[in-house]
């Protein structure tokens, strides 16, 4: 399984019209084969921070996520929103413990 | 690296009160020996979901966060604010790809 963590920043006054693309890209990705999670929320002590959490099946089912429309639209929604900052990385699982 | 994804559902309309304590258990914890991300969110499309990102150097690091003072006054003050579900898993990273 593959497990994805990161950030966005926006101008957090923007917040509310990136929840509209959100909704968007959310709605088209959980969908997709593969997904096992897709989730944006934004940081309680951060306004303006956007956080990301996604898992997946494999590598395979990620990368055909990188090439769908719903999230090009979402990138492109990202771009006139002024995205400030971002950092989105992919982990593979290993050894996996419940807390 | 351990990577941690979870996320906790709260009413809603305690969230006001859940960002003291968040405030206090992320301030606490960003100073532990290797912790590399400690961050709460609330979900942009499901009001009262708390999502969890957590990077730490070790497993080691990771569990004596679990026997930390702050961790134990956020999970008392949780379960007043009534805590509805919970699942928080820590997955150890293999291949990383940034996206």
């Amino acid at each position: 399984m593959i497990v994805v963590v990161g950030h966005l920043k926006i101008p957090p006054e923007k917040m509310g019209e990136a929840r509209q693309g959100i909704r968007a890209v959310v709605s088209g990705t959980v969908k997709e084969p593969g997904c096992l999670l897709y989730a944006f929320s934004e940081d309680a002590l951060e306004p303006g921070t956007i956080r990301i959490a996604e898992k997946w099946e494999s590598w395979e089912t990620l990368k055909a996520h990188g090439a769908t429309p719903h999230l090009a639209a979402w990138r492109a929604a990202l771009k006139a929103i002024g995205l400030r900052d971002r950092e989105v990385i992919a982990y593979e699982a290993g050894e996996t413990r419940p807390l």
